[in-house]
């Protein structure tokens, strides 16, 4: 299932506010074992995940040829077929320095969207955020953080974030490569000013929303994220259940609200 | 320094190849530790190196607050500055299950651009291929892949990763939410029924190509990458380092061609 549905309020210039379907990527971990120990997690779209395990472990040189897999399986106990365990083949030696460790370390089989949502929220701070702004606002924030973006003027190759207050100011814009490098950047400039939580702020992407950005924007209290382009499935779950409010599309006066609709006042 | 300029071959319909220097997005990459101990290496864009680290911290949960950072600095013995080094403050208890491990781990100091690709180079096979295709033949790629691309237009979220062979059949596409991901599930899918190495074949992606995805493409030994959008600075340095073909901006008959020109017949 590589797209799946979820409900958003649809802004349109001169219309009533919509409520409809928005078909969305599919955003879930799948934890990659061999012999049965984690050795990465990845965000991915499910489907095709035997090819994803075994292009990851040959791109990553720690298997060399498809004969050197013995066998893959999905764990039996995920109902969410979200772990592939591959067994080398009889013989075959792993260079164990080569092995990735990472954040999730779930004990049991039941890795899913679920289970990474409850994992950030046990770690995060009490949320309670009483902001509201006006899609008027909102309308504006993209252009100021053009305005800021000389660099992606030139490249086309930069992620943005920028993080403004609650009357639209910029406080911060970092660019990036990487989407959440560009993200810790403007987090990290405040967090080193003393100034968070950042609980009555505004978090804009440049590109689209992942469940990573969310999770990054929840640890330090942003209630609000608005992205240019679209969320991912699980951006959209975690902001649901986290209380936060996200925006996909958001161009000029245009957006979709996926979540936490309360904080924003329309019209 | 965010963006760098490298030599392109400007390819625009109508008029003669044109080299000129264009501007990139710098991607280096940055390993941060923790009480001298290396627990990530994030590919980014040089700058603001301290608000990144202190960002990564926080938002993976592992300092809480600015007053818990006793000191940052970039490693002494490291000339490129990709190394920062944070201590905590005294009393501060780290916790020790949500470190990251990586792939990269060099011993001193000198992580850089150059150590990533020596350490890729080192671990890939031998890397000879005879491919040449047309300017022409490249022009039908785009579309040959959007065709296959029903997800990516109802969603706009999900990243597609195309291997062609050199008559420019679409031999198969892979869609994800992460760029990586594709690129793995394609190569996968080609590694399962024994057909690599891939030192015949094209490799397509929609977005931007990073020194990740090069480092993808070396390891299956596809000689040609194509990219809808910009590549980054350390992904041109891995194909002309590596005498990979890399061309950005591929749309329609235009294209600029960043290294491995001879694999390329114009006109």
């Amino acid at each position: 299932m590589r797209i799946t549905p979820r409900e958003r309020l649809k802004i349109r210039e001169g219309k009533e506010p919509k409520s409809d379907p928005d078909s969305l990527a599919v955003e879930e971990p799948l934890e990659i074992r061999l012999r049965n120990e984690a050795i990465s997690v990845t965000m991915r779209t499910p489907g095709d995940d035997f090819e994803l395990a075994a292009g990851f472990l040959f791109t990553e040189g720690i298997l060399r040829t498809s004969q050197e897999i013995g066998s893959m399986r999905h764990c039996d106990e995920s109902e969410d077929r979200n772990v592939v365990d591959v067994h080398p083949a009889e013989g075959v030696t792993i260079d164990t320095t080569k092995l990735q460790r990472n954040f999730y370390a779930p004990s049991s089989c039941g890795i899913c969207g679920k289970a990474a949502i409850d994992q950030i929220r046990n770690e995060a701070p009490p949320f309670t955020s009483t902001l509201t702004v006006s899609t008027s606002l909102l309308a504006t924030l993209p252009g100021k953080m053009r305005e800021e973006q000389e660099a992606f003027e030139k490249t086309g190759g930069l992620h943005a974030a920028g993080i403004f207050d609650a009357t639209g100011n910029l406080l911060v814009l970092r660019e990036d490569v990487g989407r959440h490098n560009a993200v810790d950047k403007a987090i990290g400039y405040l967090l080193l000013q003393d100034k968070l939580p950042l609980d009555h702020q505004i978090l804009m992407v440049s590109g689209r929303a992942s469940f990573e950005i969310l999770q990054k924007a929840r640890m330090a209290s942003l209630p609000l994220l608005c992205a240019v382009s679209a969320p991912s499935s699980l951006a959209v779950d975690f902001a649901v259940e986290n209380g936060m409010t996200l925006i996909g599309f958001l161009r000029g006066e245009e957006m979709n609200i996926y979540s936490g609709k309360d904080r924003i006042a329309t019209g």
